[in-house]
């Protein structure tokens, strides 16, 4: 088969990378749905922890229900998802991210990376789950890296992770089905790494 | 110093182990005390998980505070308290128990039950703390002995654990001063004696 130069005006690459089955899902569904199949898979255990809510007020118009009339929303000491996977602890946060170029480090709480690094020194494992929706790329950003990164920021350097730097430093992960975010290939390749060192 | 044998009626054995310290305390408030104190002194990273709530209703009075003003709590689907200790997966729930003579199994959700038995197939720790507050004793009662004692009873058996089976199958915990329940030694037995199988 012949193959052509069509001049033709290419569409930029980070458009073309956009998964459409995932507009208008949040990167969180996806991790719900992918922990979902790990459990059922026999896989893994991982959960997301409730959201911490402050009751304020509660009512009890029924012996069996409860009902909560006011209840503010709080911020979460840790993390949200965490579990076991092959003995090891697992310990993580998923991040969206809109940028083209960089991930924000604004996106971190401060007590998350000292949560994280905690986790590395017990033993666990430690990461965060970024989702560059608008370039469809997804990466596991290791809590030491992580750690690193921010001691860098407070040290006067840059308040972000340039796109290029992500790339070398994280490890890549790829969208697939049904199994939708498999980070858990990425944790193996942590986990070699790891044992390496 | 000479000894007498005063004929003085002794206090039950029972009244007598129950420390005045926890009166009125729960033991879920001494577990979360606990923690904390292995937090500070970096021996384990062990939180317990925010109850989970399902909101119905949000108000937002002002752009920077949510008010919840209808929800209800839900059941956990897993355990309260998961961390990490030595490398391993720790997953726990704490339960009061108010019998002088066993612990009735309808204190624990089967669901908790398959959670825990899950937990350790992949190489966690997973187990109960169980406090007879009237006997002043503690436990940490294994996964794999809570699964078969709930087969027993879903066979027919009995739907308590003894006293006297509880002492014979579980690790007793004696409460100390600042680390109030040190469960930790505990599972540290518990991990020798996996190994040791």
């Amino acid at each position: 088969m012949a193959t052509y130069n069509y001049p033709t005006k290419r569409k930029p690459y980070t458009e073309r990378k956009i998964s459409t089955s995932n507009r208008g899902m949040l990167f969180e569904e996806l991790i719900n749905e992918t922990n979902e199949q790990y459990l059922k898979r026999d896989i893994a255990v991982i959960y997301k922890k409730p959201t911490p809510v402050q009751i304020v007020d509660v009512d009890y118009p029924s012996r069996s229900q409860a009902k909560i009339k006011e209840a503010y929303y709080k911020t979460a000491s840790t993390t949200d998802y965490n579990g076991v996977y092959r003995g090891y602890y697992i310990d993580f946060d998923a991040k969206q991210c809109n940028s083209l170029t960089s991930f924000p480090l604004s996106n971190v709480h401060h007590h998350q990376v000292s949560h994280l690094e905690n986790i590395e020194r017990h033993g666990g494992i430690g990461f965060l789950l970024i989702y560059f929706n608008k370039l469809g790329e997804i990466y596991l950003l290791k809590a030491k890296d992580l750690v690193e990164i921010e001691k860098r920021a407070s040290d006067g350097g840059r308040k972000s992770i340039s796109i290029d730097e992500m790339r070398e430093i994280a490890i890549p992960i790829k969208e697939s089905y049904p199994i939708r975010i498999p980070y858990l290939n990425a944790v193996d390749f942590y986990i070699e790494e790891k044992k390496i060192k």
